[in-house]
């Protein structure tokens, strides 16, 4: 796995060195919301939606360091951290944690962070357009509204301390998690400018592995930590929030994981040896529970 | 000035109607946050906003009813609403009532408010996507982001029960309200495709209109009564706001006002009779405290 972890790591610093670049500088008027969008977006997170773009990007034909590209990078993942902001907001999901910082309302205001994750939701978009590309805003913006996140964040809430069904939670993770992870992989293949038939077939494995990547959250919220969590063990639970292992069992999970990896395995198999770092990043997704 | 209502009445119903045409209907699921958008979307503005756009983009030359132009003006409210959303919960400005209706965490729950707006903003960029124009794309979040109007919002709260002086509270009207107002203009110009020169005068305009918009509701803050303002008069004095009234007094807060649109009207000189729609919108603006 250390072939995935360099990449995951030179995924990373470009993905930082463009944040840096498109983000206003904390120096600027008014100082206080620039440092929450960069208190939130330097905030650690492993940069696995960036790695999705530029692997498939690549794998599809791409250069690695095309600016578009790029641009698209940071704005996924700006996006990614307004939607971590307004979550974690005590009318949402109230958590004082994320990646064992306190959440922005924490180290900040409630009204400041409302306003860093609208400015960085805002932004992001701003920073779509100058790819010049209206086709990569509809994909993305369809990922996050209410035919995506935005409808699997309602559900999850309206939810909360019910009895959920199997359908229901996985409308949830399907529309909250796997939404924007299959876009991301969309992306990188529009970028590439990919035929149809291969499109659809991304597409099925990006759905795999944004699935796969949330039951792996559920199952992780049950077994590990709270320091390898960087949040409270348990916190699903406790919140009364329907997950994978609360519903199928704990060993059920972890097959339904597995099988969902195997899964887009095959949907990439046409790629051949090109498609070799979306396939270990759709293992990398596995192997943290493993 | 039955000409200019006859405007404002015939652009609210094209406004209507293609947001009934936008947003989604309310009974897709998840249905709740369909309704909040739809509630606090049609609350009964006075879309002057989508009016400026129509009418700049008509006095260069556009057609009234061009699909482009429609959909930014549908975009534009989405934007618009998002940002009252959001102003008035809680943690901002904690407001019950706008336009003389619940607000929409009074009306569903803060947290519905809050995925409300979020979604109304991502789902205004993916109409906006829908003209084809990245330009426009920039224009408007450009004046949203923290260049504009939540760099407004941001001081304004970090002001409030502060001393605010005069260059203070310009800054904030500038970005906070001018900001949207001025882009509305100017998308309407570069949507009918006008020169630099001519794009530079409407700017002046926009600006202009924008700031004496905010003046004037400053002024009715303080001097209309509760049932005509669909809010509690006075309720910027309450919350420690400034207001131009409170920083220069009420008679040269006219003054400022009236000035602005004497400098509003010689922009659009150029236009000629092409303008008289614009120029009858800025006195319209002023006419609500006369």
């Amino acid at each position: 796995m250390s072939k995935i972890k360099d990449y995951l790591e030179k995924v990373a610093k470009v993905t930082d060195e463009t944040l840096e670049r498109v983000l206003p500088s904390e120096s600027i008027y008014p100082e206080s919301i620039h440092k929450l969008m960069r208190y939130s977006t330097f905030a650690g997170g492993k940069r696995i939606r960036p790695s999705l773009v530029l692997a498939t990007h690549e794998a599809c034909g791409g250069v690695f360091n095309n600016e578009n590209a790029l641009l698209t990078i940071a704005a996924i993942e700006m996006l990614h951290t307004f939607s971590l902001i307004h979550d974690d907001l005590p009318c949402m999901d109230d958590d004082d944690f994320r990646r064992g910082k306190p959440t922005a309302h924490k180290a900040f205001t409630e009204a400041l962070a409302v306003l860093g994750g609208d400015a960085l939701c805002i932004e992001a978009f701003e920073i779509l357009s100058r790819t010049g590309r209206v086709d990569m805003i509809q994909e993305i913006a369809k990922s996050l509204g209410t035919k995506g996140m935005i409808a699997g964040q309602v559900v999850d809430i309206e939810s909360e301390g019910k009895p959920v069904t199997l359908e229901t939670l996985q409308y949830i993770h399907d529309n909250k998690t796997a939404a924007l992870i299959r876009a991301c992989v969309r992306c990188g293949a529009l970028l590439a400018g990919v035929s149809d038939e291969a499109l659809a077939k991304l597409t099925s494995y990006g759905n795999s592995i944004g699935l796969a990547f949330q039951v792996v959250d559920d199952i992780l919220d049950e077994e590990s930590t709270t320091e390898q969590l960087g949040k409270t063990v348990g916190s699903d639970r406790e919140k009364g929030k329907a997950t994978y292992p609360s519903i199928v069992g704990m060993a059920e999970s972890k097959k339904i994981a597995r099988d969902l990896i195997n899964q887009a395995w095959k949907d990439i198999e046409f790629l051949g040896d090109k498609g070799a770092i979306l396939h270990e990043l759709a293992e990398y997704i596995i192997t943290r529970i493993n």
